[in-house]
Formats: structure tokens, C-alpha cells, sequence
């Protein structure tokens, strides 16, 4: 690691947010395998701008986003683009899983860690609300979809030491998760880690960034 | 039709918003066959609940909603329930047809009109903003996934007459679209029609419902 990248993990079924500049690359790492980190995003000074996946998948014209391609937000200005990927199965269907879910689809009763819940509570000190968060584009997560349409949920393919690295096309606040649903982790709760390079090394940069 | 139904006509390229009651049923025609009608809503008094491809294709675990599927809101509340559908072919996954879309998929210069304009424009006495228009239920639309991701956009199955019928689970706010993407409607613009089956006599019903 150079000065300019720093590298941190995201403790099994909890949340993390930051920022990103223009030109950043975030890298997404797997350091156990077999687990999923669901993103989400917003223009830093308009939180009106946020990551699309009815755009991105639109203009993609595939569901599995990788090397190359672009996440695009809500407005259509580039957001995100893939500029590495170990793995290439990504999800970008389904919204993050939350209390709602365990109830609706298992039945769970009394509460249950989520990645809704991790990403609202690390948006929350950027002023954002949980309302607003909308489907994430889920990492390592892997999910098919039959010729009838039939989405099912399966182990991710992602080995130890796998990862994805995103470059910001705009100033970007950004959560991030451990995920927290069984399902999507074949059975297991682990870390995730990840790192930002840095564009421009920090003393070059606006505070807070 | 009896005194509890109006029928209205969405021209070619153009769309209309009006209000759901609880109860109502929201009957969408294509007329002339081949044609696609995007729907968004909101929570009529709490615009931060809207409409969740997300959360409705998460429950469903089917990206082919149809007859006694669930559409639901962002916070996993129930908005409307399929009740009826002759053609069994929506899309979900989707945002509408917009002026970008245009651009950067077809090359297109100038003005197109498009179903995002169509309905922020309805939407927009509601004081609703454009960037709260997420990914559309875009009714009749034929959208096909292949077993490498490949989204491909073909021709409506949907026959002159057919139709989906949709009751509101809640008072909502609603907007829809005859589209205007020739890529959807198989080449031709044609219109769309909509019946509203209110629960209640208009007598019985708030003003302004």
C-alpha cells in the first residue's frame, strides 16, 4: 500500500460510509471468500443523485455489471466504473436485505441485523434517510435468473483474496456492508475489507475528504 | 361500465397522473395491441413511500410479476396487488424510456419525447421531483434475460384488449405512460387505456379523489 491508499474492514454484518473525489478507486475485497457487500451511493453535494440500477442495467443491457462497465445514477451521468474484477458476478436486482425481509421470506421474528439497517446507519450522519436508499448494487452477491424468471440466490463465487475496484466519476458519499443475510453468504458471517487510492494524495485534497 | 368506473385514453407518447383510494382497482388496456405503459406511484401523503422493483422482485423471487403478485413500496408495505392479467409479460427491471436513454443508447439528437418526461411532467403538480422517478413497472413490456445476463427488449406480447388489473393497497399517487420508445412497442406508437374501479361511490370518497 502506498500513502495514498488506506485499507480498512468492515467488522461481519455491520456498515461502513465515506467519501470518495473524482478519479478515486475503491477496491471491494473478499478475505475470507464467499461473501457479499451491498453499495450505495450518492453525489456528494446532491443527494437528489444516486446510484440507478434501472439505468445502469438499461444501458448495460446485461444484469452482470463487470470490468468495463458502467454504474450509472438516477440522472444518467456515469457514477461508477468497473475497473478491475476478479469475480465478475455481481448483483444489481435486489434492494439490501432488512428487517422486512427476514420476516416476509423466513418468517424471522424479533430483530435481525440487515444491510438496510447498516446502510441507513451510516448514511444517517450525511443527512440522508433511509427512504432513499434503493437497490444497491450487490457485490460478490450471486443471483440467477431462470428462463421462466425464477431469481434464486446462490453462494458467491468469490474466493479469498478476490475483489472488485470501482473508480468514482463524480465527489461521492458511499456505504458500504458485511452482509447479514444467511442466504447470501452460503451460511457464514465475515468481514469485508476495502481500500480507496486515492486521485490526489491527501494534502492535495479538500479537508474531509 | 358502471358509475364507479371511468375509462380515459392516454394519447401516443404521453402520460397522465391521477389518485387511487384504497380498494381501487386500476385497470390498464392496451387498445390497439404492442403497446407498453410504464407505472410509478407513491404513498399519497408520504411521497418518501414509492413504488420498489427492488423489494417487489426480492418477495417475489420472480423477476415475472403476474396475478396474485405484490408490488411493494420501499418500505416493504404492500402498494398495489395483481388481481388481474391477460398477458402474464411485464417488465421490472427498467427505468423508463428518457431523453439520456435516448442519447447514449441510440445516438439520438434532439428532442425525443420520452415516458421519464412524461411523467415527471404529470407528476410534477403533485410536487414531485424527476429524481424521485425510480424504476418503472413497465405493464406489456416483453423483456427477456439470458442465461449470461443479456437483456433483451422485444415486442409486447399483448393483444388488442388486453389488459392488468391492479388494486391499490394503499391511497397512492399514481403516474402512466403510453411509451414512447419505439424499441418497446415493436416500431409503432400507439395509445394506452385506463379504467379506474372505485371501491367506493364518488359520493362517498374525500373531495378530490
Amino acid at each position: 500500500m502506498t500513502d495514498r491508499t488506506t485499507r480498512r474492514r468492515i467488522a461481519p454484518q455491520s456498515g461502513a460510509a465515506f467519501e470518495l473525489g473524482q478519479g478515486d478507486v475503491l477496491r471491494v475485497l473478499d478475505p475470507c471468500g464467499e461473501q457479499v457487500s451491498d453499495l450505495f451511493a450518492f453525489k456528494a453535494d446532491d443527494h437528489d443523485c444516486m446510484l440507478s440500477s434501472g439505468r445502469s442495467l438499461d444501458y448495460a443491457s446485461r444484469i452482470y455489471l463487470t470490468t468495463g462497465d458502467t454504474l450509472y445514477a438516477n440522472d444518467s451521468r456515469p457514477m461508477f466504473s468497473i475497473v478491475g474484477d476478479t469475480v465478475g458476478r455481481h448483483d444489481f436486482l435486489l434492494t439490501p436485505c432488512s428487517q422486512e425481509m427476514f420476516e416476509i421470506l423466513y418468517g424471522h421474528r424479533g430483530h435481525h441485523p440487515s444491510c438496510f439497517e447498516n446502510l441507513y446507519t451510516a448514511f444517517a450522519p450525511y443527512g440522508i434517510a433511509r427512504s432513499r436508499i434503493s437497490t444497491t448494487f450487490n457485490i460478490f452477491m450471486n443471483v440467477t435468473v431462470g428462463a421462466d424468471g425464477t431469481v434464486a440466490v446462490r453462494a458467491p463465487t468469490s474466493r479469498a483474496g478476490d475483489y472488485i475496484e470501482l473508480r468514482a466519476e463524480m465527489e461521492l458519499v458511499c456505504a458500504l456492508t458485511s452482509c447479514s443475510a444467511e442466504q447470501s453468504n452460503n451460511g457464514t458471517f465475515k468481514p469485508i475489507d476495502y481500500e480507496i487510492v486515492r486521485a490526489t494524495p491527501a494534502a492535495s485534497r479538500p479537508a474531509g475528504t
